[in-house]
């Protein structure tokens, strides 16, 4: 008698969570959630959204925090096959969407190579997110031919590796994410190559969450603004001409009436 | 006795409707799919997420499609404020996210200065559907360090509007939406600001719906292998070192699992 060589091997998930408002979980990756047996999540990932998770299912913290342990990538990868190896049904849980600077793909390779099952499924970028509740388009005809999503960090003692000539394309609205500790020297560069002092910047934190706050500045002082008015959170940059047609009007995009609409229910 | 100015005036939600999918639709776009009494949809949204909207809810169609008429925007801008007005909550459905290639701005401009309520859900791009349902990341250590999406269509008799040099960047992936039809313009002037003819190219049509379809060709020859096998419907392109991690597993990444998945199920 032959048994299948892994007769109950998991599978992994690999699931974005979207900017951090629960109801912009897609239904796909609601049912994952609600279905899983281990949920492996990154800091980004809102308490909003680790409160769907079943309270039966394992969870396991993986994400960066100033003060906390670092799970080093090897790490989670390793986590999610022996997870995977027990039986488990996985979701590896990502904010924003998985493919992009999500390392979804870092560690699909890695299940792949030990023959663990996995597939993606996509969420709402917080680019996108900050887009909806602030009313500021990432295209818009006239103003912004298309959009760029690059970071603005950087590994440890090494040069922010970006094609700056390239990136100083007045037609393109630059989204930047993970920029707030170099954020002088990226408007520095975007102005040497070519950009105007007083192209807007929209800075957004915590996009779609009750805790969502905005700096509307422009690139000769993003950098000064955000020392002046330090932004809790993960910070996106918004910069380009779209953010011209930003109205000052923080939550009630998201949640309209013609009547203003309580804060609190805002982002419900 | 005053009453109020407009005492049943309607909402316009300005929402994506995602690649295809209905599963990959936001919590909120389906809560507020089911609440509409009216809505106003695009071609480019499928006929899976056309089928939750209610029976009893007015429906408009006013996407282009080859051989129908098309609804121009002053008009689409005009139907959705004269069924607000009549009291209705209308969603205005848009394959894709309303603020990328969407319009959504456009419509809310008009909206804001006819005093409609209004606000915006996000949705799921084609770009992130196709690189869920594929495999292909948009951003990878070491092989891409950011994304960018342009469109390659053009108004009538007016050349292609892009800024070609600063789209020659080999660390960025270039995702083109609404590219057929000039692909080998768009192919030719990418080599010729500098990106090699072996780059690799995956085009993508209907992402994410059982119709998906996909070519795998690089920049030197992907004009002659779309001549030689159209795709049918909307195409995305997805250019990059990134589409080297494509694995032809058509369907398989999508609703993996050890044993191949019927094909009937994959977008289930």
């Amino acid at each position: 008698m032959e048994t299948p060589a892994h007769p109950a091997l998991g599978t992994v998930h690999l699931v974005g969570a979207g900017p951090g408002d629960a109801d912009l979980l897609t239904l796909r990756a609601l049912h994952l959630l609600q279905g899983a047996d281990a949920v492996v999540y990154d800091r980004l990932v809102s308490p909003e959204i680790l409160a769907l998770v079943p309270a039966c299912a394992r969870r396991v913290a993986v994400g960066k925090s100033s003060g906390h342990h670092v799970v080093p990538q090897k790490r989670i990868n390793e986590i999610l096959c022996e997870l995977a190896l027990e039986g488990l049904d996985v979701v590896r849980l990502k904010g924003g969407d998985p493919l992009i600077f999500g390392r979804g793909s870092e560690e699909a390779a890695y299940l792949q190579t030990r023959g663990i099952a996995h597939d993606f499924c996509p969420g709402i970028t917080a680019a996108q997110g900050a887009a909806a509740s602030t009313g500021v388009p990432l295209t818009h005809r006239g103003l912004a031919t298309g959009v760029r999503y690059i970071t603005g960090h950087r590994a440890k003692d090494h040069p922010l590796d970006l094609d700056w000539k390239s990136l100083a394309s007045p037609d393109t609205t630059l989204v930047i994410y993970m920029g707030v500790a170099n954020m002088a020297e990226i408007a520095l560069r975007l102005l040497h190559d070519g950009l105007p002092p007083d192209l807007p910047v929209l800075a957004i934190a915590n996009a779609t969450t009750p805790r969502e706050t905005r700096l509307l500045s422009q690139l000769d002082r993003i950098s000064r603004d955000l020392d002046a008015t330090p932004l809790p959170g993960p910070v996106l940059f918004i910069v380009g001409q779209v953010v011209t047609l930003y109205r000052d009007a923080p939550l009630a995009l998201l949640a309209p009436g013609l009547d203003a609409a309580p804060e609190a229910s805002a982002h419900a």
